[in-house]
């Protein structure tokens, strides 16, 4: 299931606040918020999925090949996403003292199982 | 001077291809591709000026702070992004085996440099 996908990134990375599973179309399959903290990860998504359709088209044009990751770091929170398929993207948010190395590559190890079950 | 803080960047990074330092309307200060390599360092530039301006939109909607930096990896090219100012940004294009640490790093190290002469 995709929660637990979930929580094993999110729990796991010190610094780590939300993940969500969602569609291109800003449609959210799944999130997960951890305990103590307040984020609307399905808004957070939603305005992300946007930039990323974008992120996409000037890939497009660049012929760079296809997208496979972008991160954006502000003051008080980091994202990291990653491509699941042409539909398709898993997210992380962490805080800004978050360990981004480690999210980044929990991503990339769950990343194959969510795949599998989109 | 711009152009030997972005040599000092991009020559002293493993995959290191290009640097620009950029205004948000997409005018490029100045640019520097290492030699050997042929890309459009100034339209990439343009591309994402795009795009940064979309994610600040998104970072004051989600009210996460200022953007400092943005990274987006595909299959042939790695593009680094860290704000010097509301007006002006720094890019670096890495070959999709570079080393992505490393550029951030220079990034950051040189980044005050550049601020001071913006």
């Amino acid at each position: 299931m995709f929660i637990d996908s979930l929580k094993r990134i999110v729990d796991n990375v010190e610094g780590g606040i939300a993940g969500l599973v969602m569609g291109f179309d800003g449609i959210a399959v799944e999130s997960y918020t951890r305990e103590g903290h307040k984020i609307d990860v399905n808004t957070v998504g939603m305005e992300f999925s946007f930039i990323l359709t974008q992120v996409r088209k000037a890939g497009d044009i660049l012929q760079i090949g296809d997208v496979l990751e972008i991160s954006i770091k502000a003051e008080k929170l980091t994202i990291v996403i990653r491509l699941l398929s042409h539909d398709y993207f898993l997210a992380l948010a962490l805080g800004p003292e978050g360990n981004y190395g480690k999210g980044r590559y929990l991503m990339r190890v769950v990343a194959p199982k969510l795949q599998q079950e989109l």
